[in-house]
C-alpha cells in the first residue's frame, strides 16, 4: 500500500492469537497506518474497523474501503477519535491496534532495517524519520542486535520536533500544534517507542521543509522513486549536515510515497 | 543518466579498438542517446562530440555538457544534424556512434532484457517499446538467444506507429511527422533493427497518448516509479488489450524516467 506501516501491521495482526483473531482488529488513524492495518486483515481474512475524523481525505477514506475495512466516523479531534474506537472496541470486541506504540508494531517495522543490513554490509549510519517512533525503535533495534556497529540517526521536521526535545530533555516532550508538510510526521513519540529511542538513537536532526522538498526532489529526478515529504527528512538531514556523513558509508531508509500527484511541492 | 540508452552506448564504446578511442566518439542526438553517448565517453575516458539541434531544451543541453561532452549547434533539420556530425567526424576523426542502427548498440539495449530473464523464469511475453527499435531488436535477440518459448511484443504510440506499418507490409514504412508524447519514440526504423524485428517480433500493438498518460500515472501511483511517457506505451498496450494477456506471465521493460517534474500530463 506504499508505506513501511504495512509491515508493523501485519506484524501485529500475525501475532494475535486465534481467539483474538475472531473478532478482528481496530484502530483510529487517518493515515498510512488505516490502509495498512486494513489491508493486513484482509489479507489475514480478518475484520477490520477503521475510526476516521470526519475531514480526513475522501482519497484515504475510499482506500481504507477498497482493503474492505469498515470505516467508522467521528469527530476530528483526539478525543473523538479515541471515544469513536471505544466505542467500536465494545461493541466488536475487536483488538485495538496501536499505530506505533506497540512491540509488534515496532518489530513489524524493524524488518525494512533488517532486510538493508542483510543486503549492505558495513553501514557506518542507517537513518529513518521519526513521528510517532515505531520505524525509529524498530531501526535502531535492528542495528542493535544485527549490526552494532552501525550508528541510527533520525531525521525529523523543525515544525514538528518534538523527538528533537524529547531526546534532548530525556523525557517525552508532546508536539504542540505540530506545522510542517510531513503528514506522516506530526505525532509525538509514545512510552515504548521513546523507551527504545533514548536508548539506542544517537542523533536527531532537524530540518526544515524546504530543504525536506529539496531532497524529495532529488530522490525523484535522480533515483525516479516516488517518496512523499515524510519520506525525504532524512535525505534533507544527510545533505544539511554534509560534513557528519562525508566518506561514511550510509543507510537510508525510504518509508512511503503516498502523494497526490496534482499537488505537488515542486 | 535515467535511461536505458546508457546501456548501448556503453557497449559500443567498449567496443571500440583502442585506436579509434583516440579519437572519441560522436553523434548527433537531441534525446536521450546524446546524453548516454557523453556519459560512457567520460566514464570511459574518451572525448565526446554531441552534435544538438539548435532548439533543444537548455535542461538537454546542460545535462550533455555536464557529462563533459563538447556539444556543437546544428540546424533542427535532420539534413542539419547530419551535416554537423559529418563536419565534426571529418575534423575531429572521432568514431560516430548511431543512436539504435548499429549491433553493438543493440547488443548492449539487449542486457536488459537478459537480465529480467535471469531474474525471472518462464515469463510467456515480454514487452517493450519501440521508437528506432534498438531495444526492441535487443530484447527479441535476447529472448531467441536465451528464452525461445517467450513471445516478445512492443508497444507504440500511434502518432509515430511506423513499426506498425512496417511489420505489417514487410518493408520500412518511415513515420512521416510524428506526433505524439512519448518524445523518445518519434524516430523510424533502420534496417539492421527491422531485420531483426521483422523476423523475432511477434506483434506491435498501437496506444494512443491518452492511453499510455493513463499507464504513466498508474506506474507512479502504485509503483512508485518515475516513467517518462515513452516507457509506459508497453503498459498501456497490456491494459488495452487485457484478454490477450489475460492468465500470462508478462514481462515489461521500463525505459527510462527523463520527465521534466514541471510539466507532467496530469
Amino acid at each position: 500500500m506504499g508505506a513501511f506501516k504495512y509491515r508493523g501491521a501485519t506484524n501485529a495482526v500475525l501475532s494475535l492469537s486465534g481467539e483474538e483473531k475472531e473478532n478482528g482488529v481496530a484502530t483510529h488513524s487517518s493515515g498510512n497506518h488505516a490502509q495498512a492495518l486494513a489491508l493486513a486483515a484482509k489479507m489475514n481474512g480478518l475484520k477490520a474497523y477503521i475510526v476516521m475524523p470526519s475531514n480526513a481525505s475522501a482519497i484515504k477514506k475510499e482506500a481504507v474501503l477498497g482493503y474492505g475495512a469498515e470505516v467508522i466516523e467521528c469527530e476530528p479531534t483526539l478525543q473523538g477519535r479515541e471515544e469513536g474506537l471505544k466505542k467500536v472496541v465494545e461493541e466488536t470486541g475487536a483488538a485495538f491496534i496501536h499505530p506505533f506504540n506497540d512491540w509488534n508494531i515496532i518489530a513489524g517495522q524493524a524488518t525494512a532495517a533488517k532486510e538493508l543490513l542483510e543486503d549492505v554490509e558495513n553501514l557506518d549510519l542507517l537513518l529513518c524519520p521519526v513521528g510517532g517512533g515505531g520505524l525509529l525503535s524498530g531501526t535502531a533495534l535492528a542495528a542493535h542486535y544485527w549490526a552494532p556497529d552501525t550508528q541510527v540517526i533520525a531525521g525529523e521536521p523543525e515544525g514538528a520536533d518534538d523527538a528533537f526535545h524529547s531526546l534532548d530533555q530525556g523525557e517525552i516532550v508532546p508536539s504542540i500544534m505540530p506545522d510542517t508538510i510531513c503528514d506522516g510526521l506530526l505525532t509525538s513519540l509514545g512510552e515504548k517507542t521513546f523507551s527504545v529511542i533514548k536508548e539506542h538513537v544517537k542523533e536527531i536532526i532537524t530540518v526544515s521543509d524546504e530543504e525536506t522538498i529539496a531532497a524529495m526532489r532529488l530522490v525523484w529526478e535522480r533515483m525516479k522513486i516516488i517518496i512523499e515529504p515524510s519520506s525525504a527528512v532524512p535525505l534533507a538531514a544527510v545533505l544539511k549536515k554534509k560534513d557528519q556523513f562525508s566518506s561514511k558509508q550510509v543507510g537510508i531508509i525510504l518509508t512511503g510515497g503516498n502523494v497526490d500527484i496534482k499537488k505537488l511541492p515542486f
